[in-house]
């Protein structure tokens, strides 16, 4: 396809439409509620959320197309800035979809999901986007499972993207005031146009695939999931874990922040928070728990593969 | 008393034993558990924390001293920017107590207080504090009683306190992705030394006064309310107001931010957060509801007393 607002636009309301049937499939109970707003500012977005299903307690895929005059904050983020412009001379256009899955059972992961297109009438454009897995309880079989399937959508189109992309989520996803990792991490990448590897339409193509895996992998990590049985304690700890998904999306989320600072929809921003969680005052794991084993886990640097 | 360090550190440590003790009578069930911890920077606290009370769900009452360089930040802020020091050269120390209690019943409000001294090598030195009140529902005849006890402890002071820290405190306790104030509000005061009303001594005085009002204040409120009968439709909207408290918390709140920034004790810092919090899309309340009447309540500029 010819790479444009339109087609780029087009392809991923398809996409959301895809994604919402395989997991409503997969679920067997709820269905997706679809809302259509616009923003004041220009374009707008069809939200779709399913809530109290048999495997999804809530979840959201949020597409959304918005354009206006450039926010200013573009140009003051000192590692990227963008130079040779000003704010005020020029317009820009976003596309995306954006998806956090939270499961009834605590032995199905929370999933997140984004992908994103941005360009700006100076010409500037880039994409960015990445698959994350935050599951209650770290099993290594199925961390392996998700690092191997993101590992083969890089590798299909650069061999250096996973290693590095992989880093990027490990510093991305961390809860920098407990030292954790919100989960097992995934890949993240941002602003990328050409490069040394790839150019545009190369990176396009690759994007494109990170779009396409997000169903198939999120569907078996339900399927496998899903029928176990699980105690109340195992419950309880989702619900503390849920709260550091709520300390992370609050207080570091880029995205999160963006929407809050700019006005956007608020239920499509904070649609990423779960329908419960809860925070004990000092909560110590026993000793060679489930529980324990999970936070040993949560560093970055580990090599989920090998 | 003579006012230094050590005194105002012996008095917020009576404060908060008397506070405790206050709470625990009016709860008859829950007893505060007590941590004491060290600061590697320099200082440390005593962390109070209540638990599984028969009216107090989740509530800390939290003294800290600290010391150590002064924190460059404080340099930073422009509003209130100390000049003619650099910060490497100077020190400070910091003390106060941080109550936030989440009750059991909808129908008992979440109150928070905070009283804190400041001071700096270089002679720099502040008060700060304030009460706010929470309500899952408002309540017009305990708001006024909340907001008459406040002014009445301005009063004794200065006339001008009320008015201008009741302003001061719907300006602080807003949560602006949200267009809503975190509750009824009801005093807020930072960096008080002398000013055109009264001198240094005279403003400790009403800030002791604050502190001493809190917890007659809350019992009364807990009293008058505790034993009130609540449907489970009311306990689910105390949940989702709670969640609006997680958001302002999280979001805006300068003290949770300073800790997070700063290597604070995470545990004491985090304790403001409920035991559990609820979301759920685009909840809307029914018309004419207490829910839709607590929710046209949470406005800036409110006189509550007339």
């Amino acid at each position: 396809m010819e790479i444009t607002k339109e087609s780029i636009t087009d392809w991923l309301k398809t996409l959301q439409y895809t994604i919402c049937r395989s997991l409503e499939t997969e679920d067997g109970l709820a269905k997706f509620k679809e809302e259509n707003w616009e923003r004041e500012e220009g374009g707008g977005g069809r939200s779709r959320v399913i809530e109290n299903g048999q495997v999804i307690e809530k979840g959201g895929v949020m597409f959304s197309a918005v354009s206006g005059k450039t926010p200013d904050f573009l140009f003051k983020e000192k590692e990227h800035s963008i130079s040779g412009t000003s704010p005020q001379e020029t317009t820009f256009f976003a596309t995306g979809i954006s998806i956090v899955i939270h499961p009834q059972s605590p032995l199905v992961p929370i999933i997140h999901m984004n992908i994103r297109y941005f360009e700006m009438s100076n010409g500037t454009k880039w994409l960015g986007g990445g698959i994350d897995l935050t599951p209650h309880y770290i099993v290594d079989e199925d961390a392996r499972f998700f690092h191997k399937q993101l590992k083969s959508v890089c590798d299909k189109h650069h061999e250096s993207y996973y290693p590095k992309f992989k880093t990027w989520a490990d510093d991305y996803f961390f809860i920098n005031h407990r030292k954790e990792t919100r989960g097992i991490g995934g890949i993240f990448f941002d602003r990328l146009n050409q490069n040394e590897f790839l150019n545009f339409e190369q990176n396009f193509a690759f994007w494109q695939d990170v779009g396409r895996a997000f169903a198939g992998i999120y569907v078996e990590l339900m399927h496998k999931n899903k029928t176990k049985p699980y105690t109340p304690e195992q419950k309880q700890w989702q619900l503390l874990r849920r709260g550091r998904y709520v300390e992370f999306n609050l207080v570091y989320d880029k995205g999160t922040k963006f929407g809050l600072e700019t006005n956007g929809r608020i239920e499509s921003i904070l649609m990423s928070l779960p329908a419960n969680a809860s925070w004990l005052y000092d909560f110590k794991t026993k000793q060679d728990s489930e529980e324990q084993n999970t936070l040993n886990k949560l560093k970055k640097g580990i090599n989920w593969i090998s």
